[in-house]
Order: structure tokens, then sequence, then C-alpha cells
């Protein structure tokens, strides 16, 4: 058993993806940011749909089209179709924020 | 956008079970229990595999064969496959025990 929580980073130069669980349909993440940011005009552009809740800290989630970011914070989630662009435009800059990530294909 | 840690019922006679996003492949649920446990000598017998965390309170799942159960409390996760026999023996009896689970096909 392993604990989502558990085994933090003190020090995060970049931000951190560990694959939970993967099989062809899906793949299970925990992510790690602290103050980490998409690149300036980076999106994500993915195949697989994303359910994502964020856990912990909080992030700003920006989707190609809106006016402005979501602000997430612990427990909400959302989901996120294949290729629905979008980029993190914040997350918390002093405490670690964790995500939870499910990739999946439609 | 929903959060994880809203509308939980004050009175709960049974498990909640709310499926979040499903599709042929994977299907994502929250779970809250109060006190609740698997009835006496069942066991789940599941075709998918299921990724299971514990995100408030707390827990004990029995799998067959084991001597005793695994006590899970915030932030534990598991991934129990396909067919792995396991119960419920016991959840907190006074607040909500959320869980999040990910069924998918192997």
């Amino acid at each position: 058993m392993n604990n989502l929580f558990a085994d933090l980073p003190t020090d995060l130069p970049e931000e951190l993806v560990e694959v939970l669980a993967e099989n062809k349909h899906v793949r299970i993440e925990r992510i790690v940011s602290t103050g980490h940011a998409s690149p300036d005009d980076f999106w994500y552009d993915q195949d697989k749909t994303e359910w994502v809740v964020v856990l912990k800290g909080e992030a700003k989630l920006l989707f190609e089209g809106d006016d402005g970011p979501v602000h997430m914070r612990p427990g909400d989630y959302i989901n996120i179709p294949a290729h629905r662009k979008h980029r993190v435009e914040w997350t918390k800059p002093d405490d670690p924020t964790i995500w939870l990530a499910v990739h999946y294909d439609d």
C-alpha cells in the first residue's frame, strides 16, 4: 500500500509526475507541482480524456478560448475531453499541489 | 467543476456510490461510507481491476486468504486485480469515509 500524500520532495525544480497504474487503456498519475506552470504559449493537446482532481494545494487551469482560468481547490475535479487544449496557468508557490490524473481512452 | 468533498449526505442508510465518469473501459466513482461494511460472507469478485484510494476517513479492507485487513487512512491507495476477492470489514462510524475508485479493463 502506498500513500498519495507521502514522499513529497522538499525541493522540486520541475513538476513531478509518477505513474501509479497503467495499461493500454488507462494511466493513473500523481502529479506534484510547487509554483510550476506550463511554459508560455504551451497547450496540452492530449489523445486521451483526462479526469483530474486537485487533492492538496491550489491551481489555475486555463482552457483555450475561455476568458479566464478555472481556480481549483482541494477536491475540485474536471473531466477534460481528448484534444481540449488547456494549460496550467498557476499553482500555489509555497506548498505542494497534489493532483491525481486518470488518462483514459474514449 | 464539482468537488469530491462536497454534497455529503448527513444521513446515510446505505453506502453511496456516484459515477463521476464512465465509458466502456473505465468507471470512476466516488463512494461515501459511514460505518458501512460488506455484508457477512460477502466478497467482491470484480471483472475489472480497481485502483482505489481513501481520501477522508478510515477503512479496513480484507483480501481473501489474508490473516487480517489492511487499514487504510487518507491518501492510502491499493490496486486490486480483477477477481481478487475482497471485502470492506469496517469503515469509521462517526464521519464519512470518502473513497475514489477507478475500475478499468486489463
